[in-house]
């Protein structure tokens, strides 16, 4: 492990922390940040922990006009016991490379990158809740800053990581969410940036969901963008389906973001000898399924929700409802499995908890 | 015409301004710019014209994360008695809405975005450079502002023009480039946001650029997303091809960019009653054109080049030379002819130009 210098300011006007049951997603910030440049002359220099503070960049920063940006997300979680614990934040890292080299972006040190994000934590780490479900959101992201309006890479780049308290994504306990299958949008298509971290796929899904969430349904599912046939993902997690006994999830394709959820499922269905199959999945064959009673069970994968059971799917104007729209056993022991090696209540058979010391 | 109250602040610091024949593209700015402000609450207010400085944004501001914005181009020109020309400016404000709407940002007012940028452009018209070709290059653009991490549309935005004086994009004069046939890559398909001008699908295009003049190709052709074989834009502009006497482009389809310019060109062919048709053009359709001897020209159309002359396609391994790598006839004729417009030396029998008093 090479030793790292990340200069560290402390902020002398420390905020006010949050009521643990008003926390949303995503509003509210630490005291702290870290953040580090890139020059062409220099390379990534300068990594430092500096009080959160607002960014200023030039009107023509390419940020504002070419969406040339990655970003990441994990969790830190607070033990009843007070440890702190990251969940697999190299892996963040080496995806975070994999969206730069798509999107044309300089790699970072994947580990100052880690070093980096553990010494941000420990600063702040008062700022992680202590509620069941609820953890510090830790959002580590790069931007393109060259104050140059042509269409080429920046030559110039800021990698940030800010950190949220978030409250538990299931407030009243998991439950299921209704799903429309998106007909008209597409979120990816093969030779396109669906495999990146990228802010244009996000900005792409927004009507979809607005059209959605106008018919009552909280997310679509995505299909693939040559022929509109196959699954891809649900809003932004990975799908998983339980039909007759087996699971399935549509394998990795270039267009389908590679989820560190969606990989650590897969690992504890096979750790549970679970038959778990990475294919192409189209929607005629969920459909086929749900009418001949096999579909069982369906949920999405994603840091935020870590699992989000799936109780209904809207397609070609029929109401598909899953499990009767219960939470489906094996979704559960899922959520209570994989939350629980993340919070530290659970063994870690597989390593994936790294503890601050 | 409605009033509008647009608020001034003029710079008391001004730039020093740049010798014309250094003049590269969107790397010097003006000494002011125009923004607005828009809130849930209060819609879009604040019209202003203000010195030009930096944007200072929350780490959270949505435009780092999701990508959720859009942009516009156009140029301001001065005549040889010293006028200053728009070119359609209407249009552009009219497609901003377009892509506003694709992208859940609300609408902004045609009409005060165009009065807000001929007052920008004569506060600032000193700075139009005078030499032939070059002119003032007007970036409007729309960024999400809103300091939250859900994946859903801002609550705050603004809007923003600022302006740079522009070298001519032929520097020795019109000539052609090379264009290498795009394979791997996609820039957009049915169902995305390729019709759009938002940031994501410049973001797309920079890895396939950055192969493509590894090759010696300065641009590539995008083929469509679905079966990647019908021709949809060259690099950033749309795409014509004079194939036997008979102009052909490819038929707007949902994810081909509306260009302002290319619309121009149809207009200007139409006027002049050469034939001019927008339909699917597959590669292999130019492919046998070129092998046939009937593939007299092809050129690119946009705002930063006017029009940009194709010399060669490289398709699977094999160069095929337009016009023996020269500019055509026709090709220079509506340059000419369509600058000229622009710029006041010939006659606008469209009302395409739009003096500024």
């Amino acid at each position: 492990m090479k030793a790292y210098q990340i200069e560290t300011i402390l902020s002398s006007n420390r905020k006010q922390k949050p009521v643990t049951e008003q926390l949303e997603f995503g509003t509210i910030f630490t005291d702290h940040m870290f953040i580090m440049d890139y020059s062409v002359e220099r390379g990534w220099h300068d990594p430092r922990i500096i009080p959160y503070q607002p960014i200023s960049l030039d009107p023509a920063a390419m940020v504002f006009h070419y969406g040339q940006t990655v970003f990441e997300g994990l969790k830190a979680y607070l033990s009843k016991d007070g440890e702190v614990f990251l969940f697999r934040p190299d892996r963040n890292f080496s995806r975070m490379n994999q969206s730069n080299a798509r999107l044309c972006i300089p790699p970072i040190d994947e580990e100052l990158a880690v070093e980096a994000l553990k010494q941000l934590v420990k600063i702040d780490q008062d700022w992680i809740p202590k509620a069941e479900g609820t953890s510090l959101y830790i959002r580590p992201f790069i931007i393109s800053t060259a104050p140059h309006l042509g269409v080429a890479p920046s030559e110039s780049y800021q990698f940030i990581i800010i950190l949220s308290p978030v409250g538990s994504y299931y407030k009243e306990g998991i439950h299921p969410v209704k799903i429309s299958v998106e007909q008209n949008y597409v979120r990816a298509v093969a030779g396109g940036t669906g495999e990146a971290k990228t802010g244009g796929n996000y900005a792409n899904g927004l009507k979809a969901q607005e059209e959605a969430a106008k018919l009552g349904y909280s997310q679509v599912l995505w299909l693939d963008g040559r022929e509109n046939k196959y699954i891809e993902e649900v809003g932004s997690m990975n799908v998983f389906f339980k039909i007759n006994g087996e699971i399935v999830t549509p394998a990795l394709n270039g267009s389908i973001l590679q989820g560190i959820t969606r990989d650590s499922i897969i690992q504890l269905l096979k750790h549970w000898n679970i038959p778990v199959i990475e294919r192409r999945i189209s929607v005629e064959e969920i459909y086929q399924s749900y009418r001949e009673g096999l579909l069982e069970e369906a949920f999405g994968t994603g840091t935020a929700a870590v699992i989000s059971p799936i109780g209904e799917f809207l397609w070609k104007g029929e109401k598909l409802v899953v499990n009767s729209g219960e939470v489906g056993q094996l979704t559960r022991e899922l959520y209570d499995t994989l939350t629980g090696i993340q919070n530290g209540t659970k063994e870690d058979p597989f390593g994936w908890r790294v503890q601050l010391r």
